[in-house]
C-alpha cells in the first residue's frame, strides 16, 4: 500500500467537526479521489460534511483550482480572426433555468461585434433543458468538435457552442455524478467550484454569469443566488477571469417557449428582431456585459438583433457545425392546450412546473443514457401581467407520446395562478449587478 | 430495473433537511441497503445527514428493528443446565475502554450463580481492545464456536465468551464498515442501534450495558454518554429485554494492564481474590445488577471472587473451548519502563494516550486483517491517586517488535500528569446508572 500524505477519515472528520481544510489536504483530496485512492462512498461523506459546515472562500478558491488542475486547460490568448487581428473572448454561464435559450441569440450577437464566444455546454438533466440538446433540434447539426474545428470556428463565424471536452476538470466531473445521487448538488461551495471549475478551465478573458433566482432556479432564495454570486464572481477574478454576475429572474420561463426545437425557434425569431421582451432584453443585458468585459462599450447592442448583424453569425455558426439554418425543425406529433378557467391577471406561470411540465413530455431526461425529443415542450401564450378571460388559452403541450400528457397538463394547471384584475404580477426580470469588490 | 418504493436521493434529502424519516422509508432503506439497491456512497451520505440531524427515539426504534430482521435471532427461551432447570440468560455490553478485561471475570461469576451468561464478543479495532483478542492469547482457546457447542458450554459451564456468528444483525456488519471509514463512527443514533440491533438478535433476557464516558472513550462527555445510555436503555426495553445501563469513567484504565495476555493474568488474579480494586469493583457492580435483572439478589457476589465460586467457572469455560486455564501465557520479547519525572502527585493516566501506545506496540490491529501480538501492552505501575518519587517507576512497554518503542514511549509521557502532591485526582469509577422510565 503506497503512502499517503492524508487520512482520509481525518479530513472527513476535519470538516465533519466545522474545521478549515488546508490547501495541502485539498490538493490531496482532489487528486486521490481522481485517482481512487479515496472511496466515492468516503467523498460522498465529505460532500455531506462540507454540505452542512459550508467551506470559507479560500478552501472554495483551493478545492475550484485543485479540479481546475485535475485536467488540461484551454489557451485561448493567440486567437486571430482570418484577417490575423488578435481576439478577445468571452463566455457566459447560466446556473440554469426554464426556457433559458440565452445562449443561441446570445454567442453570435456577441460575436458580431467581433469578440469570440467559445460557449461550451451541458446537456439537461431534470426539469431545465440543456443547449446542446436544443442545437441538436437542428437535423445534421454536430455537438462535438475537435480543438482544431473549434479555433477554426472561431476565427471564422467568431462564435462557437460546443459540447465540452473530458478533458476539462474531470475531478468535477466524477463529483458532479456522486452529487447527482447523494443529495449534495445543491450545497454552495461545491456549485460554485464545480461551475467555476469547468468555466476557467475553458480559458476564457471575460465571463458573465447568469445566476438564476426563483422557483425554476437551482436556489430559491434571492439572499443564497447572490452569495452564490459573490462567490463565483470573486473565483473569477481571483484567477484572473474578468467576472460579473447578474441575478436574474427563475420564477417565470424565459420566453414562452420550454422545449427543444420550439426554442431554437423562438431564438432565431429575436435574431430577426422579434421574439418575446424578455429573452430580448436579458439577451441585450448579457451581451452588453461580455462586450463591456471585452473593452467594447457605446455600441448598439439591440440595434445588432434588428439589422441582421447578428443573424449573419448565428447562420455562419449553425452552418459551420453541419446543420442548415433555413431547414424547418422538426413538430411534436400531438398536442393538447390548457385554458384559463378563470378571469381576471395570471399572476404566476410557475417555471419548475411548466419545466416538469416540458421534461415529463419528453423534452428532458431523466437519466444520461436517455435522449430527447426535439419537438416536445410547453408553448405559453401569455406571461405573467397579462390580464386574461375565461377560455382563453394559456399553454400548449407537445409531444410525440400522448401518453405523457395527462401528468403534464396536472403540471401546467398547477403552474397557472390568476387573481382578482386588480393585483399585479411582479414582472422585474433583472434583480442585481455583482462585480469584484 | 425493478420499482422501488421509494428513491434514496429522495430519503437522503428528508433527513439532511431535518425531516422524520418514516417507518417506511426506514424499513425501506435497511432492506435495500442490505440487498444492495442503495449504494455505498448514498448510504454514507446518508449517515452523515443523520451524524447532523440525529433521529428521534422512534427512528432509532425503527431503525434498530429493522436492522435485527435483516439476519437471524438467538433464541435461549429453552435453555436448560445439566439439572434440566431453566435457565435465565443475561448479557453484558460496554461501549470500550482501555484496559477493560472486566467480561473475562464477570462471565463465570455470573454464572456461578446459575444464571446463563451468553455472551457474543468482537475483536479490536484501534485504541480499545477487543475480548476474544485478550482470550486467543491463551494457546489453543477457540472463539468461533457452533450454536450446538455454545448451547451444551451454556447447560455446562453456565457461560460463554465466543464470536458472534456472522448471521446476527448483517445490515449492522455492512453498515459498521462503511461509518468506520467514513467517519461517521460516532454519531448517538447510529452507536445505539448498532449496539442494540445486535445485542437484542442475541435474546437475552436481562442486558446489563456499561456506557464508558471519558478521554479513553467514544464518549468524551458525560451528557453525550448518559444521553447515549438512556436511548439504549429505552431501546432494549422497549424490545422487552430487561435493560439497565451503568455510566462508568474512562478517563484512566481499567486496572493495571491494557493488552491481551496481561489483561488474561490480571482477570485471573481477580478471579484468585486478588487484583486491582477498580476491576474487582466494577466487576462487582455489572454482576450485581446481571444477577438481580434476572432476579437473584441478596446474595454475596463479592464472596464468590473469593470462595473459587468464579475461578471453577472460568476453568470450566477455559477448558471448553480448548484453552489450558494453567498454561503461562506468551510474554513479550522486550520491555521498557517509563519512570516518573517529577515528585508530587499522580493525577492523570489518559487512558486515549495509554489505549494508543498499547495499540502501538502490537496488542491492537490498525486494519481488520491485521494480527495482534499476545504478550504487547502496557502494565501500569501506580494510578492517579497514589504519590510519586521523581524516578518511580509508572509504566512498563511491552512488544516483541522494539521498533515501536519511540511513539509508545511518546505517548505513555503524554498520559502522565504529576501535580503538587495536595491536588487531588478524581478517582471516581461509577458516574451514574439509568433505568427505564
Amino acid at each position: 500500500m503506497a503512502t499517503e500524505a492524508f487520512s482520509t477519515v481525518d479530513i472527513i472528520r476535519t470538516k465533519r467537526d466545522g474545521g478549515i481544510l488546508s490547501d495541502e489536504m485539498i490538493d490531496w483530496t482532489i487528486d486521490a479521489y481522481t485517482r481512487g485512492a479515496i472511496a466515492e462512498e468516503q467523498m460522498s461523506a465529505l460532500n455531506m460534511a462540507i454540505f452542512f459546515q459550508g467551506m470559507n472562500r479560500k478552501e472554495i478558491s483551493r478545492w475550484t483550482h485543485a479540479m481546475i488542475n485535475s485536467g488540461e486547460r484551454m489557451d485561448f490568448s493567440g486567437l486571430k480572426d482570418t484577417t490575423g487581428k488578435i481576439l478577445a473572448t468571452t463566455d457566459k454561464h447560466s446556473t440554469g433555468g426554464v426556457g433559458d435559450k440565452i445562449t443561441l441569440p446570445l454567442a453570435p450577437l456577441v460575436a458580431s461585434f467581433g469578440v469570440a464566444v467559445p460557449q461550451l455546454s451541458g446537456r439537461g438533466l431534470g426539469h431545465t433543458g440543456g443547449t446542446l440538446d436544443k442545437l441538436e433540434a437542428i437535423p445534421g447539426w454536430r455537438a462535438a468538435l475537435s480543438n482544431e474545428e473549434m479555433f477554426a470556428q472561431l476565427a471564422g463565424a467568431g462564435a462557437v457552442i460546443c459540447a465540452a471536452g473530458t478533458g476539462l476538470a474531470p475531478a468535477d466531473k466524477k463529483l458532479y455524478a456522486l452529487r447527482d445521487v447523494t443529495a449534495t448538488v445543491d450545497s454552495l461551495p461545491l456549485i460554485a467550484s464545480s461551475i467555476m471549475s469547468k468555466k476557467i478551465a475553458e480559458g476564457t478573458g471575460t465571463l458573465i454569469l447568469d445566476v438564476k433566482v426563483g422557483s425554476g432556479a437551482f436556489m430559491k432564495d434571492e439572499a443564497m443566488a447572490r452569495e452564490l454570486a459573490e462567490t463565483m464572481v470573486y473565483l473569477g477574478t481571483d484567477a484572473g477571469v474578468n467576472t460579473v454576475a447578474l441575478l436574474t429572474n427563475m420564477d417565470t420561463p424565459l420566453g414562452l417557449t420550454a422545449g427543444n426545437a420550439i426554442e431554437v425557434d423562438e431564438s432565431v425569431e429575436v435574431l430577426a428582431g422579434g421574439g418575446p421582451e424578455d429573452v430580448i432584453e436579458l439577451t441585450v443585458a448579457l451581451a452588453t456585459e461580455m462586450l463591456a468585459g471585452a473593452g467594447i462599450t457605446d455600441v448598439d447592442v439591440r440595434g445588432a438583433l434588428n439589422n441582421g448583424q447578428a443573424m449573419d453569425r448565428w447562420r455562419q455558426m449553425i452552418i459551420a457545425q453541419g446543420g442548415d439554418p433555413d431547414v424547418k425543425l422538426p413538430v411534436a406529433k400531438e398536442s393538447h392546450t390548457v385554458y384559463a378557467q378563470a378571469e381576471g391577471a395570471l399572476l404566476k406561470l410557475d417555471a419548475m412546473d411548466i419545466g416538469l411540465a416540458a421534461w415529463s413530455l419528453g423534452a428532458g431526461r431523466a437519466r444520461k443514457e436517455d435522449s430527447v425529443q426535439a419537438g416536445a415542450g410547453v408553448r405559453l401564450h401569455v406571461k405573467p401581467g397579462a390580464l386574461v378571460r375565461r377560455g382563453q388559452p394559456i399553454a400548449t403541450l407537445l409531444t410525440d407520446t400522448p401518453e405523457k400528457f395527462p401528468r403534464a397538463i396536472e403540471l401546467v394547471e398547477k403552474a397557472i395562478l390568476i387573481g382578482s384584475d386588480t393585483d399585479r404580477a411582479d414582472t422585474r426580470l433583472i434583480l442585481g449587478r455583482i462585480v469584484a469588490k
